[in-house]
């Protein structure tokens, strides 16, 4: 068994999905979790998961202190448990960190003991009952530094990230704030836009619709009252983000709009169809620098397509023939055909192995798109 | 042997992947099919794959020519097919149709003989060497009907389209235009505008990237001259709905405005909070218009969601004991954590299996997050 370096009592305030995970993972290792939220049937619950037990006013001292809230209520919470636990270390997994820690300053809180801290880990069903021991496995779990914390109170919140199977990353808040503005807020607001604009469409409009437009608009299913929390708390830098996106967006307007007074291409105004084109080689700079699956830069698969029957069993039967052949599948996606008995599978693989992969799939008999 | 409706011989002007991809699968019915492009490379290539025979002087005249040229130079061509062939049905495969029809009626073309036509079909990659006869299996086809074509040619496209395995949709020009600005071409500018604002950011900041962006940024990598010809061939429709949107985004910017001068929630100026809710709450509405796979509106699907150790054969594993239980795989999704040696597969069944299939796989001994 694993050794937990995370030491106990562990206090968890706030038994949603967050909080409630956090006690199973530290539960699997043995650490001793002690639960709290203002709802008893949250508590209840999460417990019933095996997540902790409820705490009670004859509890020993809790050495650390996690606080899963949402945002707009963090530092009320944060401050409380400083105060009833004065010699606790006390985190917060709130997805805003500049506006919680602000907070705190304004209420002259103990900052020595406290750190704040954020989880990228999430799932789209919420609450305890939603919680998993593994929610938080490889993913990064950035400790913002407020300059203020002990190094004891820094190195409790980053075992508890290690014990918790997660990759700590230290951050300011507010780099961690512009962060996530621009990977996760503003994506989320995008999203939501353009979903937005599909409501008054036609049925047969929106039958066109293809695997893009279902990928740029998936998040835009995301719960309105979690949403308007986290973008009012990172109003800041998700504005700023917005307003820089605005600009490019009335560059692209305004290039529309002299396109389309253009009678074609050669007597379109000077400059319009490079603005344009200028636009989508943006695009493709900027996702070009999201990392891939094994981290650093994305690594160029190759892509292996097979049309795959749309019967129980074939996928399966498809993927059992790829590790046969004994290729790792870094990664697949499946493409529908709408209305019809047949899908595409498109298996990513490393470079090298495409070309063995392909010849062996069809020596088996299955039809390559390629 | 499945018996073609279309008659022959077809001429395809324009060997890159739609018009390679339509030449392969006539051929599979046995319609004779000569291939046309200004590059000879191209059609050699495309001769080569198995799409046709290069045209020469000497052919019979063509029952049918499909026109699969850029969106920019489709007019021009097709006047010159409707000259040269003055007893053949002509039909395009652009993706914007206003535009060519307009510039077709001022040049006084014959239209009772033109069909313009869109098949809702493409993959990242483009060429004839990319060409599949199964690429518009299963995907709607629009037949832009202009009011001026004879039913007979009405009837040749139609064909075409069922031939190959598409479902026809008629709509009139102005119609399918406005339909692909908003489930097309408006989502392709947002992810590239989401895209070029990660272009400045640290490396730090990227590696909290989570599948939220991956999704909405994905069709961010597509050829920025291709996509320059589109915009700017639909300029009046992607503008009219990136006008919208950009009335929407300045709500939002306001709105963020207001809650970043706030000190806490209660004192955010009134209806700010409200404004940011309802467009997430728009974008909700929106995407639940989507069709799932099946056609008709979105099904409601369950998802398993079960963690996969990563090695080669384990995902195949578990899809063969998916496929073991009798439940049939609607979709999958892979979760990857960063650099550990796990993902989560996201299994999505009718939701009277999910049940069966939670209790099926646990049996199994696999790791189910519920």
């Amino acid at each position: 068994m694993m050794v937990a370096a995370t030491r106990g009592p562990v206090r968890v305030v706030g038994t949603g999905l967050l909080g409630t995970s956090v006690g199973l993972g530290l539960r699997a290792l043995g650490v001793d979790v002690v639960l709290h939220d203002p709802s008893r049937t949250a508590v209840a619950l999460a417990r019933d998961v095996g997540a902790g037990r409820p705490a009670r006013p004859e509890d020993p001292e809790p050495a650390l202190v996690v606080v899963a809230a949402p945002p707009d209520v963090t530092a009320d919470v944060v401050l409380a448990e400083l105060t009833a636990h004065p010699r606790a270390v006390v985190t917060d997994v709130a997805s805003v960190k500049r506006y919680v820690l602000d907070e705190l300053r304004a209420a002259g809180a103990d900052l020595h003991r406290y750190v704040g801290s954020h989880p990228m880990a999430g799932r789209e069903r919420t609450g305890p009952s939603a919680a998993v021991p593994d929610l938080f496995l490889g993913r990064p779990w950035v400790i913002a530094d407020s300059g203020s914390s002990t190094p004891e109170a820094l190195l409790a919140v980053r075992a508890l990230a290690v014990d918790l199977g997660a990759v700590p990353v230290t951050m300011a808040a507010d780099e961690h704030d512009a962060a996530v503005a621009a990977v996760s807020h503003v994506p989320q607001v995008t999203a939501s836009l353009v979903a937005a604009r599909l409501r008054g469409l036609e049925d047969d409009a929106l039958g066109l619709a293809g695997q893009g437009l279902r990928d740029v608009t998936r998040i835009a299913a995301s719960d309105p009252a979690l949403w308007t929390s986290i973008l009012a708390a990172n109003a800041g830098p998700v504005r700023d983000v917005l307003v820089a996106l605005r600009a490019d967006l009335d560059v692209v307007i305004g290039a529309l709009g002299v396109a389309d007074e253009a009678t074609g291409p050669e007597t379109v105004g000077v400059g319009a169809l490079a603005a344009i084109a200028q636009t989508i080689a943006a695009g493709n700079a900027g996702v070009s620098r999201i990392p891939g699956k094994h981290g650093g830069a994305r690594r160029p698969y190759a892509q292996v397509s097979v049309l795959v029957p749309d019967e129980p069993g074939e996928l399966a039967r498809l993927l059992v023939d790829v590790g046969e052949v004994g290729v790792n599948l870094e990664d697949l996606a499946l493409e529908h055909a709408a209305g019809r008995p047949v899908g595409m599978a498109i298996i990513s693989v490393l470079p090298g192995s495409a070309e063995h992969l392909e010849a062996e799939l069809t020596a088996r008999g299955w039809r390559l798109v390629s």
